[in-house]
């Protein structure tokens, strides 16, 4: 694995390797989890070359969220990554963001509501960043998880729209055993809070079981259900839990199968997601 | 020459021709002139494949706007290409705006101004149809007249800030021996509007002539001399006259070697603009 951190000595390198067959790409903010690892291990079973990027992206954070507190930890990282993948490019902020910079890619509609309701720009800086690092990697496939399931689907429509060769592949949300899905901002929450976030999957456990169990397809009375789940739970503030196709993220009068549920909490000054396919 | 209409189909015959050197772009909207004619030449000079695309673009044009009037006559456009190019591309509206398409590419700041000012939205259009293009033709260079300075400006800087690998090579303007830089849509204005409409290459030279004659670099100055020429032309519509720096088009205090003058009329229900350098 080889570290570089400018783009000229990062097509250097994959000019030499790109004849080992396709490319696979994992753009990271670092703090590695299971999550990623996930993501980088696919890609080294499907490509030929795999390139994981660590950025924390500024132009995704709104100017009150935690930019400055998202956790950074590059050593840790590398050695999670160790032999995964052949090149982990770490590049500047004037890398990415030239002086002057002041080109935007947005992806109208789909950025403007679930996270896109609760984090104005928030998409706008993912789609301007992701769009640079495809510019800069040329990667046959790029891999991300459905815990941001948004993300995905944004990135999957920005690819098509813009006639990018590039294959989106989703990877399904890595959980810790007692349900908490996987992210870096976990490692901010305290053991209460910890546990106490855990209603947010539950929730979303709880209306698939709904939907299994008792047919009941009404995204109305499901989502009264699972809010009773987040309600309960001291010191936990909901921010949305709705329900919507997976295609395009569509409000749905059914709960069917090309359904998931969504959801976002805060919880002891940490924001977290969680979805689940029904 | 060969004709695709499809993505497809270029990616198809591109994979073989790529290894006879680099590919150079000529994205258009058709209705060719030596304007145009004078990129085709200097791509195929350059590059070891060509390809020129024909594709008037809806999203450029604002809802009071030429589309349905903007010239088209494909037959006299693959004539007058002839051998020039290897690839010519015409694709549906379909191929580059899929249905639901919603992504857009902008660069904030410089697609407000001058041509922007008048037209709300058109560098919107222009930036994502050519990003698109970019994506499916994947050119070592491209080629961009500096008839349209703003359009190469901006995407110039598209391409900068989103790490694109293209080259943005910019052409002289080509002018009919009268002095009128050829545009696709000269071909609608009647004898006596054209004719009154070269005091806007009357006028930019005027300018040009001052500045190397008597030394005045205020750009109020030569504005306002500049202005009168077009003042005096019946039934031309002035929409602007300014000078502004040739790298980023900020407004300059002096009018000095690093500057250009940009001007827009209309003249019988036709917009037409000129530039030119000091």
């Amino acid at each position: 694995m080889k570290v570089v951190k400018t783009i000229r000595e990062l097509r250097g390198l994959l000019a030499s390797l790109r004849g080992n067959g396709p490319v696979g790409f994992v753009p990271t903010m670092g703090s590695l989890h299971e999550g990623h690892l996930s993501l980088i291990r696919k890609s080294r079973e499907a490509c030929g070359c795999t390139v994981v990027s660590i950025f924390v992206n500024p132009t995704q954070f709104g100017p009150h969220e935690d930019f400055i507190r998202y956790p950074r930890d590059i050593p840790r990282d590398l050695a999670l990554i160790g032999s995964l993948a052949d090149i982990v490019f770490i590049p500047g902020e004037a890398e990415l963001y030239p002086p002057g910079a002041s080109t935007w890619v947005t992806v109208e509609g789909l950025s403007g509501i679930l996270e896109g309701g609760d984090r104005p720009g928030h998409f706008r800086g993912v789609c301007t960043v992701v769009m640079t690092l495809f510019h800069i990697v040329m990667p046959d496939s790029a891999y991300f998880g459905w815990k941001d399931a948004q993300q995905l689907i944004i990135i999957r429509a920005m690819a098509r729209d813009l006639a990018m060769r590039v294959r989106i592949v989703g990877m399904p949300t890595v959980r810790d055993p007692d349900g908490l899905a996987v992210s870096s901002r976990n490692v901010r929450l305290s053991p209460a809070d910890r546990s106490a976030a855990l209603c947010l999957s539950r929730s979303l456990h709880h209306i698939r079981e709904m939907v299994e169990l008792t047919g009941i397809r009404k995204p109305e009375l499901l989502l009264a259900e699972g809010k009773k789940i987040i309600a309960a739970s001291v010191g936990v503030e909901l921010q949305y839990l709705e329900i919507a196709d997976r295609e395009m993220l569509r409000p749905v009068n059914k709960a069917d199968e090309n359904a998931m549920v969504l959801g976002a909490i805060r919880v002891g000054g940490v924001r977290l997601i969680d979805n689940i396919f029904l």
